[in-house]
């Protein structure tokens, strides 16, 4: 048994998985929050939401699929020490932290694919993308047989795709999405901040005072057009190089017509501060 | 409860799938044997097969997204009601018949593709199939979580490229494989037989009697052009149009080279008789 309070790490699926069937045939509900480690307040605000369940499973793997060519597969964060140390006395029981083979063995030759909502924003930008999610996430869904599992809106295409994989193959688990976390000065929290220079932190906070703006002009009855000038204009200001910052249907992720006011509508901007590409998001309405 | 004897049709995988929780959670295996309908022999064989389990879980479901443009997905063969005075007394215990609304909900966009050994044979002259195969059996196997599901080695590209899904997603269920059921003139029971005329039926022999032939020749020595030239004799001689007709390693369906012999071999055929496209296949070694 674990030392109350901290998590048994379990890097085998197989025994993860009776872990988890064991809990859920006494009754248990399980909670499971999928991360890639360099855990943040983000990652912890899912681990307490899922803390409703009876057990927590975070599942750490730098899922190396998601990621393009002369993207940050290699030099994305790796902390599982630290993580670990986060993880205590938060109510976490499992951590799984598979190695790469265990994910993808010999001859791994299988890929998920979403079509309809991974084909705009994050998926024209990073090509591949939406496939390494939806397949490691559909992997993780059956290696981690959960009621529940947690992901941030930060990421809002991810959580669109991932619902409709779910609800597509019929995959038995209840998707819940939690708030994105901030800095106090707006910037939505991501394992990626570490890469910005004290200058790039500064000017990225223009993402998030954009989409603040958008909405600020959007519940004044604004229309589209008139939204999207206003999330734009701290993006130009600060010299962020934009790849989106667009007004889009929330569920369907279609863009809006530029005269439309008053719809259900979510704001998504992505773009670079010096190297660093960055993401941010926010309900309108 | 149903009929001593008779199968329960359900056609809402939600209580289809409640039914086969319900049975393992009592300690009941339960068995699938997933069909496209018009059931033959060679279904007949599966479900006895799945009589090892305490409950048989039987699908009936022709997937539209297996079927290539001008193939005969509008005139396969349906025949529920014969389906299910089959399947009466030979230990079924559910009939699981989903609308196509229920397996593709409006909005569908998810697919599984299984790159590696779709990619030759059945994948090359059918763009597209395994990917509605592997799709559709993903989905299947959310909605019946049984512990073991049954196929027929007829369609042996097709068992190969369900075993490595179900590996690579680590999908909880035993993938079993029984032996083609053949005509007493060698004939693989296939529903699509039904199309032939009297002499396209005499005609069709000659896919078994070439595999035959080739397992003669193989097993006497043979190389695998030897092998090959004994598989497409009858072939030829019966105006069969070959699609293929190859000596390939069983587990990858990569080719075999030419000169050799002594290996593991399976020999796969594809071709057609007058409008109507068969295959078959058999183990040499």
């Amino acid at each position: 048994m674990p030392r109350p309070g901290v998590p048994q790490i379990e890097t085998d699926p197989a025994i993860l998985r009776q872990h988890v069937l064991d809990a859920a045939a006494a009754g248990r509900r399980v909670g499971f929050v999928p991360t890639m480690g360099a855990l943040h307040a983000g990652h912890l605000s899912l681990v307490k939401a899922a803390a409703d369940c009876d057990d927590v499973v975070v599942s750490i793997f730098v899922n190396p699929t998601q990621f393009g060519p002369g993207e940050d597969f290699e030099r994305y964060p790796r902390s599982l020490q630290a993580d670990c140390e986060l993880l205590a006395d938060v109510g976490v029981r499992w951590v799984f932290a598979p190695p790469v083979e265990a994910i993808y063995p010999a001859g791994d030759a299988t890929r998920i694919t979403v079509d309809g909502p991974s084909r705009r924003w994050e998926g024209e930008h990073r090509p591949g993308h939406f496939q390494g999610v939806a397949t490691v996430v559909g992997k993780l869904f059956m290696m981690v047989p959960a009621a529940a599992a947690y992901f941030g809106a930060k990421d809002w295409q991810q959580t669109v795709v991932v619902r409709r994989m779910v609800r597509d193959l019929a995959i038995p688990i209840e998707i819940v999405v939690c708030p994105t976390m901030r800095e106090p000065d707006g910037l939505a929290m991501s394992s990626r901040n570490v890469y910005l220079s004290a200058d790039e932190r500064q000017r990225a906070v223009s993402l998030s005072a954009g989409l603040t703006e958008a909405r600020r002009v959007w519940q004044g009855g604004a229309n589209v057009a008139t939204a999207e000038r206003a999330l734009r204009e701290p993006l130009t200001h600060h010299a962020v190089q934009v790849d989106y910052a667009v007004l889009v249907d929330p569920t369907t992720l279609e863009p809006l017509p530029a005269q439309a006011s008053g719809v259900p509508a979510i704001a998504l901007v992505a773009g670079r501060v010096g190297s660093t590409r960055l993401i941010d998001n926010l309900l309108l309405s």
